[in-house]
């Protein structure tokens, strides 16, 4: 090893030391079972997990590898931005300046070329540029609506979500995988049916695909 | 999508779910903060992040994506065969079979194809037959070092681990990665040196590289 090797171990060290802190980040959700709020490190296995094991669902042919990749750093930047709730309407609209100015302090960390390599996946990622990006935004949301169904939809109640809310944010996962969007439809008319959320005021039905 | 695709679907998600218990699987070591134990979920995601950040230390070029994609997977059968510490000889010896008996029952979760494919994966790890799965191998321990480092040392002070059995045991990671060997030596000295551990009766000195 040169010692130009060793100064770059150092800063690789410490950048995974740094984004460690992301276990310390509580997410409104729960994990499957309900016990506690899941954070966002458990969270980021979670969609690694569930990109291996659905990917031949996606709405285009993707490269497995990437979106894993993706979907390991996508939510780095809450290590100093936090987790931004997606029924947040106020978060979400200061949401994309907390995460740049994240972004480029961690990144930072990395040696240059490995730091800019990242980012730039990053940012594939939030700007939803390639198949793969479009895919893994739509296991990220996914995974969280899962988890809510499978938890029986405590943090719908407990953060005064609405079905209609619920149909309308998770639209969006149409765009990377109509099946798990179809999937998301068939467990959000269950979990009406058994009264975990209410309606809403806008209160569409859920489509019946 | 096929009425074959949704039983696919559903297979998939029962798997999914399934394995969310290994956010309930709680390790001996702490996180880097030292604030609480680590569970095996979070830990999956650091050896993820790792092999992408670190991949340029293996002991030969590695293909990332593969090294990637089995440390996701490494650690599913703790969700029925518990976390065996890696310093407790008595449980490492029955092991193996106690973690077969889980990959056999978690992966027939899956469809089969797709199981058996995640189960070859597994196994690949398990035995280190390439050069991917000896590197992700080596990511594994020195993660596991490197938290104990960076907590002070508690797991290894709770469970009277002394410093003649982590060079022992971390001495394997030589064969994924020198680079990350030489990395646990000079952590190790240091632990010595704060006092964050016993030499321990045999207590060969870390080689001086």
């Amino acid at each position: 090893m040169t010692p130009g090797d060793a100064g770059r171990l150092a800063d690789q060290l410490g950048f995974v030391l740094e984004v460690d802190r992301l276990k310390s980040v509580i997410r409104r959700g729960y994990v499957a079972d309900g016990s506690r709020r899941e954070n966002t490190a458990e969270h980021s296995w979670t969609l690694a997990l569930m990109a291996l094991v659905l990917a031949e669902h996606a709405a285009e042919p993707v490269d497995v590898a990437a979106v894993v990749r993706m979907v390991v750093i996508h939510d780095l930047v809450e290590v100093d931005a936090g987790d931004t709730y997606v029924y947040d309407d106020a978060g979400q609209a200061s949401k994309d300046a907390r995460e740049q100015a994240a972004a480029d302090r961690l990144y930072g960390l990395l040696p240059a070329d490995q730091g800019a390599e990242l980012q730039a996946l990053w940012d594939e990622f939030e700007h939803g540029t390639s198949r793969e990006a479009r895919f893994a935004r739509s296991v990220d949301r996914f995974a969280g609506f899962l988890l809510n169904h499978a938890s029986g939809g405590r943090a719908w109640r407990e953060n005064d979500v609405t079905a209609d809310r619920v149909h309308a944010v998770n639209q969006a996962i149409d765009d990377g995988s109509p099946a798990l969007w179809a999937e998301v439809q068939r467990r959000l008319a269950d979990a009406l049916d058994r009264g975990w959320l209410e309606p809403g005021p806008a209160a569409p039905a859920p489509d019946q695909t």
